[in-house]
């Protein structure tokens, strides 16, 4: 049986302004109706597999429980890093997991955050794949490369495996190869004995343990200590935080695939990218005759081989070729697409700024749903706030704001001091400062209401919350 | 004595998105802390002067109004025209004004957007103009040219002309001239005879109407019908609709100075720019060592020759070269600069959608100050609303909606059908559907205060006023 190891701990700043710290790329909508998550769950369907296991960081958990519940996915559990240590001690949590009940799964390791066009073409590579991980090979999957990219790396092929079924349809791992320059590339383009190296494997957890366990045992036992006395909390998995952040920060390439005999390259034809950056996002989408792609509410003349997404307001362009667009509700970013890379070097000086538009965006998720800050001055804040059917945010109390609640949409049963009062559409209430109160939803719509804080300090921070039913308060 | 005369009725949309129909490139402050229209009227402190007379559209007096205001600038009036008809005819209209009371001042007519670096140049030109105009003479002004410009209308000069009182700082007008090619317009600048055509004149008001009456009868009787009984409106002269709209539409130029044989150019070497496009911005702007010209908050990598103008989020650019972009709340422009003069094609599809962003910014000014819609949604809007102090709203009515306000800032003066009530800061009153009420600034600051409205339908025209200072109750 195949256990999905979805791994979704990116938290890349290449997709910057869509991208945030704690909103990354693998919860983007980018293509389709679905995140790129979602969309790696659902492809499965054409593969006979239990329900995945995500592993991804502690402050990204809620999205990911609630990308899954929003569309009715099944998962066997969320893993939650407390720090990021890279993809081999990733992969030993989730194997050490898979085993801890005496099961020895095929995990079918997969990152969160690929585009995959041709599902048929992955879910047979994985078949095929099947049959050699059965036999207690660790598959990694080689894409076909159809350009001489220069920003992957490369497994070169050598002799054609042999699986204990008799398929042959993987080959021996002659070599991993770091990113190539361009004449290189080409070189191994036209050799077809190349092929892209996807971060995607198959392989039995305890195959994937013993070859850890083997070549890189430091990481096997600070894993191993880590999962000995794990938390359960609602679908989370916790794993000991001194043990882990302890681990080595290694990738399962140089940890294991590099360095094990056992290593066989299936190849995989299926229209995939790691959509890296604004432009591999451009190349993977269907354009108008002008070569441009445009999402959002665009009006363009005389522009072409240009990227727009307007999120939340018009974008028009005028005589534009080769540049990239993107707006959302805090931040613009326009690019040549050529220099999109350089994106990284605007994120940083965010981040060294301390300025919120690195971290989040305005509109913010929380487990009962989310709030955008749609105006702010000098002593006040207003907010449009969405709590989901039966959600309720935690009783809490303000040291230095006031707050006026307007129902705009939907039912709140409202707890304010020692009242509890039930607020329909065009109903408001006032919650003084000091007096604790909580908001929940007891209905069946989304409830929506504005907020409007009024204080000498509105930080997220001045929140006192004495209970909590996402696990909160400490 | 000289009469400025300040034409503010363009509605230019070259510059949008920070121009729109209702708010337009005069209203904009473009270099330095002041609109171009306030610009204008400061930039006459170099010039013994009357208060200047204003000529603006109908739809525009409060912005006009409000601008002098807020920098206690005098004004003679400000002549309403009820449409659009060029300006020959608004000079006329103020021509006509000015004469009534059996006065005949030198009429200092001049632009509402165009930019002058030197100052003192310009007063020192007007100077020189006032003896030819004291001496019967129509002056134009003509801008010494600086480059090959085809943007612009040129006139060629002939003999020198002696001023009554001796001076000999003018010329015939040869010939007014179209916009050139290229090359021609190298010819021009060569020659040394030619001068940019600046659309700025300083005539006496009676020479002006003799030689209207005498080439362009029918603009002269068309004003001076419009003119025969005019309705006074607080600082607003308000002229008859009926007349002005059967009045031939056509340019000072046109109807007047290619006519004349009174025409004198007196040269004026200003650093002059009539900001006809955002190129035409960047060029006059003081740039970085790479070529930007950033305005707000901007981040920048590897760009050069680009103009950012970000007015509400952050803008990041990688990698530009020769690019405009603007920011506004509503509407976002990113254009190759060479390219600019497309925006018009732009703004007319906006016209022709009726989108809302060709006419209004989102933050809209009324005369008792403005509001911002900051949210919307199904049956929901949000409003900022400031009013400036001692300003009152319209006694009014709603039949679909029902509004929230919350005082965030300063005091409010509230009539809630039959009740009076002062709110101060945190406080909250509830408007039913139906209900008759009204909104005052009875302190000496401004107020703020956030406005969550409610109802099936949320269109500006849901209102029935029974009471109004500003003359909007008909």
């Amino acid at each position: 049986m195949i256990l999905p190891v979805i791994m979704a701990g990116g938290s890349g700043s290449r997709l910057w302004p869509l991208s945030r710290q704690l909103f990354p790329k693998q919860f983007l909508t980018l293509t389709g109706e679905h995140s790129m998550l979602q969309t790696t769950a659902l492809r499965l369907s054409g593969i006979e597999h239990q329900a995945p296991v995500v592993i991804c960081n502690e402050e990204h958990r809620f999205s990911v429980a609630e990308q899954f519940r929003a569309n009715n996915i099944k998962n066997s559990g969320i893993i939650l890093e407390p720090v990021g240590r890279n993809t081999a001690p990733a992969i030993a949590l989730a194997a050490l997991n898979a085993v801890k009940g005496g099961e020895d799964p095929l995990l079918l390791v997969l990152a969160a955050d690929h585009v995959i066009k041709d599902e048929a073409a992955f879910c047979a590579s994985v078949e095929k794949a099947a049959a050699h991980a059965a036999s207690g090979k660790l598959v990694t999957f080689g894409i076909v490369p159809t350009a001489p990219e220069t920003g992957y790396g490369y497994i070169k092929r050598g002799d054609t495996v042999t699986a204990n079924n008799g398929a042959e349809s993987g080959f021996v791992v002659n070599e991993f190869v770091e990113k190539p320059d361009l004449a290189t590339a080409e070189k191994y383009l036209a050799s077809g004995e190349f092929y892209w190296n996807s971060g995607m494997f198959l392989f039995k957890a305890s195959s994937y343990l013993a070859e850890l366990k083997s070549h890189s045992p430091d990481i096997y036992a600070a894993c191993e200590k880590a999962m000995a006395e794990i938390h359960p909390d609602q679908d989370f998995i916790r794993v000991d935080k001194e043990a882990f952040e302890a681990c080595p920060d290694d990738s399962v390439d140089y940890a294991v695939m590099e360095k094990t005999s056992s290593a066989v390259v299936v190849p995989m034809d299926c229209g995939w990218s790691d959509v890296g950056s604004w432009s591999a996002l451009w190349d993977i989408e269907d354009k108008d005759s002008d070569g441009n792609v445009f999402k959002g509410d665009v009006l363009s003349t005389n522009s072409k081989n240009t990227y727009v997404n307007a999120q939340e307001k018009l974008v028009a362009i005028v005589g534009l070729d080769d540049v990239v667009v993107v707006e959302t509700k805090d931040a613009i970013l326009v690019a040549k697409k050529s220099q999109v890379q350089d994106v990284k070097t605007i994120v940083n000086q965010l981040k060294a700024e301390e300025r919120p538009e690195f971290q989040i965006h305005r509109e913010v998720y929380r487990p009962w749903g989310k709030y955008d800050s749609v105006d702010n001055g000098e002593r006040f804040q207003v907010k449009r706030i969405t709590v989901k059917p039966g959600a309720k945010l935690s009783v809490q109390m303000h040291h230095h704001r006031a707050e006026h609640w307007i129902v705009v949409s939907g039912t709140a049963l409202v707890q304010n001091g020692d009242k509890e009062i039930l607020l329909t559409e065009n109903q408001s209430t006032y919650i003084p400062i000091g007096v604790v109160h909580a908001l929940e939803n007891p209905g069946k719509l989304d409830l929506e209401l504005i907020e409007v804080q009024s204080g000498s300090y509105l930080g997220e921070d001045d929140i006192v919350r004495f209970e909590d039913r996402y696990g909160r308060v400490k």
